[in-house]
């Protein structure tokens, strides 16, 4: 799986005085799709493989933003795979609005181990998910 | 001690598109209020004593809104200890700005053994934050 | 109408270091719900009536925390209608995973007229709303 | 003016299950601290010049993670302006606590002018502000 769809209404607690929806909730957007990838690939974030704890966390996120979403909205969703390294992930999610372009934003997570009270320790992507990504045909 | 005043500048992500800072958002300031008169006590709402973790998990919380805080107010907080119990503390938590009465909100806490993978379990308050807590006269 | 079901998946985002929900995303649950049942009512929350805009600003809200709720769980969300005033709605939002209890928030809002630059002020809900809304049984 | 200095204590609702910062509050973060940095040249983000409404509407934002911030820790964040453009301003903002480098970010705004019901308009930055702002000198 290389591609994977969803959607979003807009509430009004994503938005702010100006009117719009507030920069920083397409980080969350991006988050939460990333999990429903995970999901539709029969895994999750948040895991535990032979008593270790799995995580994602995050090394580097960005997002271009093109025009507004508002209120009662419904974004379109799109995440595509970018890159598939030994321990990192990269996507790429592009939101949409009917035929109008919203924003662009790209995020890099690196499989973890995560024992209380140990420094996070990155770890090889584990075999059943790792197969079962694929990386996205260049310039979709 | 009984009481605590602190104060909070608006940021603009607090506001919605209503152009005033969204309601829940004062849920957010009277936790970290709480959390302030826990440190100015001597003490936090996340510890461990003897190796266990305690925390104070909310069992009831509510909010009366009188009028709009907007981006760039400072709100003065003013907290007072309305009950302290065996195992639960709650709080008043008044919200002016400058001489206007923005928000009241109430919030009782439960003092909690937190133990990974099992039921959260109330204790009573550890003598020595209990020791330095009172409950404010009636009728401020 | 007098009731709405809706449901909502925590998010990543929803929860705090406490591995649970935090409390005051509860509130975000409830507006929305709010909304979807405005929605279902052929309304929402932000119109313009005759170049007026009508809003529904909070005055009062409250929530009991029964049992946490964790990243991945379904909420099951039951809203009533506890009240119909001339100009304010009273709501009930119950919250439950599975067969489990996990918060009761009550949230009360005004309707009323908002033009920029004047103060708020509270109208009687329009007709064409307020037909569709009746309070709901007792003891439901 | 082309640089500023700022800091921030993490509030509980800043965590996440991980028992980290959330990514996606970093750019709330570098949102007030721009908006601290704004009022430090004696300006605000929203303001009114001449009866027309002037914003600035984020256009491109990033953030590399370098090692977890957690509650209670106390960030330092370091803005410098990395371009002043004729209507946008890129900042560079990083945030450390202690001598440990938490986490740097990008953030490209416009300056616009925002009218009810038009289209965002980028304007020039009035001369009033573009006169208090200097680059940072390459390479801090």
């Amino acid at each position: 799986m290389h591609e994977f769809n969803t959607q979003r209404k807009i509430e009004f607690v994503d938005t702010d005085l100006g009117g719009i929806v507030h920069f920083s909730r397409y980080f969350v957007f991006m988050e939460t799709a990333e999990h429903e990838f995970l999901n539709a690939l029969g895994t999750s974030v948040v895991l535990e493989i032979e008593g270790r704890s799995i995580g994602w966390p995050r090394v580097s996120v960005s997002c271009d933003y093109r025009s507004p979403a508002r209120f009662g909205d419904t974004l379109q969703i799109h995440l595509r795979v970018l890159r598939k390294g030994k321990s990192s992930m990269s996507y790429e999610i592009r939101f949409s609005c009917g035929d109008r372009d919203v924003a662009r934003g790209r995020s890099t997570a690196v499989c973890c181990e995560l024992a209380p009270g140990e420094k996070i320790k990155p770890i090889p992507i584990p075999a059943f998910i790792a197969d079962r990504i694929e990386e996205a045909p260049k310039d979709a």
